[in-house]
């Protein structure tokens, strides 16, 4: 995929997470990367969906340099740098303020593993990280949110949980490419409404059991998954 | 109807349940039954609702296996199955994901019966199955979700109550046709949603009493039903 | 306004209750009486609104005979004639099962009055019926629905509270027409979900004290009202 | 800006809060101020959004008189004057009867900021006034309100809140121009959303810590601000 591609790509991803209705304003950015070149695009910071082009995303390399572009890149850039440099096989990345995966993130609560629907998507709960420190807010706010992302995943792996919540922010995802990332977002914003709901009829509700998350999340992403049409079934690595 | 109405009513049957925004992405599936030629149409797998034709939509015969169409059917075809040939007279079955059924499903509680809407369509409340066994999960998976949910109607008429929650995943509707179990899947999130902010407002509601029920479900589906301008109204029987 | 108008009103305000959002499949209907002539005109039973047409409509004299009409009138028919007959000011009735207001009726709750917004439009706390007798649903369900509300109006004023709650059902509203009485029914959908939101948030909230309550509904519907341009603002009578 | 182009952006101010789904019917406006002319343009009162045009706009000097325009002020209009007298910077301010913040109003409480999105926009807990007071219900309530707002801002920095819920009533919101003052309010119905479902999730989740606050806030809107293209970053003063 030649830097333009990525770049159409990136702004396709991004106006998919717009239609979805996952953001308001210039609120959420997805990125890509092209890892032969080790470059980024990304959305610029501050503009409205409405009036963006592909032409308006901006190429940063893994350092945060502006390679080409007219733009400032998104806020948020060195949160997805930090995440393309600790999660090797990712190529997009994509992050929103969306209601009720931002309510569980305000809540500074994993998203528990309710149902098929969930373990369809996430192999068990949606981590939430701790609360960011002071001196990593003062230092250098977003890289800092970075490595606390990568942090919470030092006992996970990535290929099988592909978002997380940012305590007090909002969810991230990620994803083979931009537009993965973004239908990650999409699927992860479902489930948090839906576990909201199931908390309010039952408080005590608790994680599916083991068995019944592997049988789905694996019949989907496992080796030998038999769910779709494709014979690139998805094996679990990204 | 041949059989390339049947496929044609189930694509459009398919259509109406991602029109009525009851499912995301690739989520839920339709089928309709020839009780003729014991030949089912379903949905193929992993197909978006955008893409989706006529020609898509796979025929299978009552033991799983494909007789016409390019496309594997629905991953969750051998519940289907199991329905038609434990419903005899059902001839469309719906899956969804839907937000509120599927909460009630995670929460493994029936849906009760509140009030006049919940039992215009549905005669009580809505079952809940018990959660599946590990066995039957390694077993045969999709199989085994058919025979819990005929199982949890060895005492219920599945002609007065057609629909169901399977625990931790989500509901199951059935009809005289895959037009009608897409109506009724609509039908039960309503009441799934109704019911929700019932019990938010008073927790310790309880169902309707028996009198009323049996006035609703019966003024619209009993004998001498008189709702609706049809000579041939409902009479209970599907 | 000739019948032909009326009908042509009724079926207006049919459609802007389906476009609003308050009603699926065939539920809900709306009328409107012609005082003359004594003829109420009203949706004819279990049509769906995207086929229904002004000639539809169906003429029915205050005792419930045909008068005009190819179609059976709505099955609710007997409970709109009781209200007319009870409530001799009423041009037009609307019934809804809408999402909210259903939620209180169902928790047999009168709907509290928490804000200026529902004091905009409702002079206190909107009632909700006892739940029917045994012996009513089994007598004339429909005529009975009427008088219960007509019962709980015994010491309500309907010029000042244009709709009421039915316990285990849903909302019945009232105007000066046919579409004020959809324009009531929409109003109570929205502060019926404020106050669920409101009562969640605090579950020990009280009603706002009078004279802000007579401030509000007064200046929109009492004597010297002056919100709005129209000379002939509303005195608190239909 | 002329007075016409000032009518022209408070009718584009009032549609653009229409179109949001923040106001149905004939609730909520907007208004705009022109500060060297001492004149204000408002929305009339009780006029529906799909027939307002920008000649309906009112112009009003800051002691209520009109100046320009067919139509009377909408009947909130002293407590928009209220604001522009006290608040010297402000160009435009809106008010809503919004869902979720009306539900805060109602329930009495401030929003608390329990997030980034939050702190994106408001410095902070959004304010909810104390309940207004009979006599000055009774006295020039709609002047009143204003002056309970700007008590409750005695001692807080209205250009660092820009929005406040008067308590039993709802929200208004302000900014550099109409425009603003509505993407203000998009933002508050936002994240009084977001405010509920975390506290349905967690009753007892607090205010984030200053730091995070400083942060988002700051990097918005303080001096050094880098967030978005612009030069002219906003430096907390309006």
């Amino acid at each position: 995929m030649s830097l333009s591609e990525l770049k159409e790509e990136v702004y396709k991803a991004n106006i998919r997470l717009y239609q979805s209705g996952l953001v308001i304003s210039t609120f959420g950015n997805v990125s890509g990367i092209d890892r032969g070149n080790s470059l980024v695009a990304i959305k610029p910071s501050g503009v409205s969906y409405k009036k963006l082009t592909p032409e308006d995303i901006v190429l940063v390399d893994l350092e945060g340099n502006k390679v080409e572009g007219k733009l400032n890149p998104s806020s948020d850039t060195k949160t997805h740098l930090e995440l393309y440099r600790a999660f090797s096989n990712i190529g997009g990345v994509a992050h929103t303020h969306s209601t009720y995966a931002t309510a569980w993130a305000q809540a500074k609560k994993a998203i528990p593993c309710l149902g098929t629907t969930h373990a369809d998507y996430f192999y068990g709960e949606v981590p939430c990280t701790r609360v960011i420190n002071d001196s990593c807010i003062l230092k250098d706010y977003e890289l800092e949110t970075g490595k606390l992302i990568v942090d919470t995943f030092k006992s996970k792996d990535y290929h099988y949980m592909k978002a997380v919540l940012v305590a007090c922010h909002g969810p991230f995802s990620w994803g083979e490419n931009a537009i993965e990332a973004v239908e990650v977002s999409i699927a992860l914003e479902e489930i948090a409404e839906n576990a909201l709901y199931s908390i309010l009829i039952d408080p005590n509700i608790d994680n599916i059991k083991k068995s019944l998350l592997d049988k789905h999340y694996l019949r989907k992403h496992g080796r030998g998954a038999y769910y779709g049409q494709k014979k690139d079934n998805k094996t679990g690595q990204l």
